[in-house]
């Protein structure tokens, strides 16, 4: 089983040729979209819609995820090998959150160019290097007949917020979806329940948003009003009533969201 | 055989993440997407693209559809168990046109969360109800086995179209696609051929459409003249000729569309 | 094997309806989408993009291509029979590069209707006669059974470049991607290795682009810098370092580039 995740759009002839060249090496590999719609070069973006998606998947599906503004450039491309799953693609960040969560990753570069679609085209890695390789996965090759494992491999800034001397709990939005719902770093461990029962706030530009729900429909209707809730990818999230969180607060991914109103509460990070 | 219609959109983890769940349960499931672009939280919108598509697809087919403003709250989870179709997704509505379609419908309060995938997050139960009672459905479990029948499910206004006293057919806009063509209410019992050899036209807004076509290439390319024809979901349509009716009309769905010029032709609707 | 190519955008119930057709014919049918993005009506961006993809996928691959303008009109339903792949759709120039590339296609005229879909809809053959013909072709059916075979088939303009008596190179631009790429109709035939060491440019507009890469971020981040490179379905294709080229070019598709500054090489086309 193989998932996709990339960059490339879907009005293109590029995920057909990933999907035509898997096919082509493994005529039953099973191909399934996770999106191609990570906006354009954004590893960040990549790597968090990847962390949400790719557990739902069974034991030893193979993900694919091609968000590579360096195609053609020294850097490398990678399989990573987890205890449950593989993932395949640029060694460039994009496995970052997956390292974080997966304790046992080895990661090997991909050097054996038997195993690419030759001529390798140098500015679509994801059908002649990427796609190739996870058909040869999915037909059994083992990983250390397709490169030497490295260490040395790049990660981006970690997932985890920052708590700074005083306590101050420092959170950003890493993400924001399809509803404007936004995504930040928080999740249940660092952001408790004692602290969101007591005064706690989120503080994103001139924002305070201290009401928290369990769902969405348990909102009044009364439009623009910000809410947190505990997000299905397991992060806190600021939506509003059927309307865009991110219009409302004039934010893009990266922004920073302070957790305020701590001062009486113990933070135990 | 599985399919998907959500309003979820395809940029996020949300569609993939359901696929993975299904997989995980059923991994010989076959998943086909009908859509996942409904309108945000447009109900109607949803029960209209499942109505037009469903048939299409093998007796037997799991249709999953979640178009669910309402996820978290009260509002149920069902099944609907037709003679030939299954239907998984909230009780809102969604599934009123198949009830109105499909002639012997069971409906299912999904009760049993023996079958949920758990953590159930409450803002996402496309992928931990309804994408995991698919898995379910799709190894052989019997409906009976997923909660107990209930007879007070909802149901949105009626598709038909209505007919006053002095015999006026008041249809209405119930979809716009991708091509701008808008599609009506009315149907061939409804609207005659009679009525349409006549003086019959269709009024919407300041626009009077008397012409009526078999197909878009038999127009004139004069831009702008707008057309009715029978569409390929059963409907009557409004279409220009490479151009969008829903622009030229400025009407969203939902808008009236009065049959004109009846006078002088029996109506039997 | 069955690939869809359609402009039927993916919000609606047509690629759905599609699929669901394809599989009550043939239940084991594997249905890959290239896309369903082609501008609506546009078939030579339709045409580019087909020929970009189909050969990654494996031998016998049924292609479906449906943009179709044309639909309900006299014009003919086709069948196209390589000796590597089978392509459907309608007889309007969509498969033209398919002619240029595979040397020994039969053309069929789809006539026999016992393989159609009934009623068939005159504005939706993709389902009623296109999916329908691909998913007896993938039952095993035979070409002959299908209809007969024409010569009379419609092309476009050839995919080649122009070359004037005085050897100017006129090429045009064939297509422009989801980063803002823009692709031309030049080869490594036409446009040589030692034109390119040359003093070799691209005119396009007011523009000439005259630096070549091997790959994106082979070049600096000075922003607007347009440049060429050889792309991945192999022709010249102008980009710009993480910027649309289309936009800083002001074109779209159709638009001519005139390969400059040839005077003294010789020029073998």
């Amino acid at each position: 089983m193989i998932t996709l995740l990339t960059d490339f759009g879907t009005a293109d002839y590029f995920v057909g040729a990933m999907k035509g060249v898997i096919l082509s090496i493994d005529a039953e590999a099973r191909i399934f979209d996770i999106t191609h719609e990570i906006p354009a070069y954004d590893i960040a973006a990549g790597a968090f819609t990847l962390l949400a998606a790719y557990q739902s998947f069974p034991t030893n599906t193979i993900h694919v995820a091609v968000v590579d503004p360096g195609v053609g450039s020294e850097r490398r491309p990678v399989l990573v090998s987890s205890d449950s799953y593989f993932f395949v693609g640029p060694d460039n960040g994009l496995f970052s959150y997956i390292f974080e969560r997966e304790t046992s990753c080895r990661v090997y570069h991909l050097t054996n160019e038997g195993y690419f679609r030759h001529p390798v085209s140098p500015t679509f890695h994801g059908r002649d290097i990427f796609a190739s390789i996870a058909g040869a996965l999915s037909t059994g090759v083992k990983p250390d007949l397709l490169g030497s494992e490295i260490k040395d491999f790049i990660t981006l800034a970690p997932l985890a917020t920052r708590v700074s001397e005083d306590g101050t709990i420092e959170a950003r939005i890493i993400h924001i979806d399809h509803y404007g719902n936004c995504i930040t770093n928080l999740t249940r461990d660092v952001f408790t329940d004692e602290m969101i029962a007591g005064s706690a706030s989120l503080q994103v530009g001139d924002h305070a948003i201290s009401s928290f729900r369990q769902f969405f429909a348990e909102t009044n209707a009364s439009s623009n009003e910000l809410f947190c809730f505990w997000g299905s990818a397991g992060f806190l999230e600021i939506a509003a009533f059927r309307a865009s969180a991110a219009k409302i607060l004039s934010v893009e991914r990266g922004h920073t969201a302070i957790v305020a109103g701590l001062k009486s509460i113990t933070c135990h990070p």
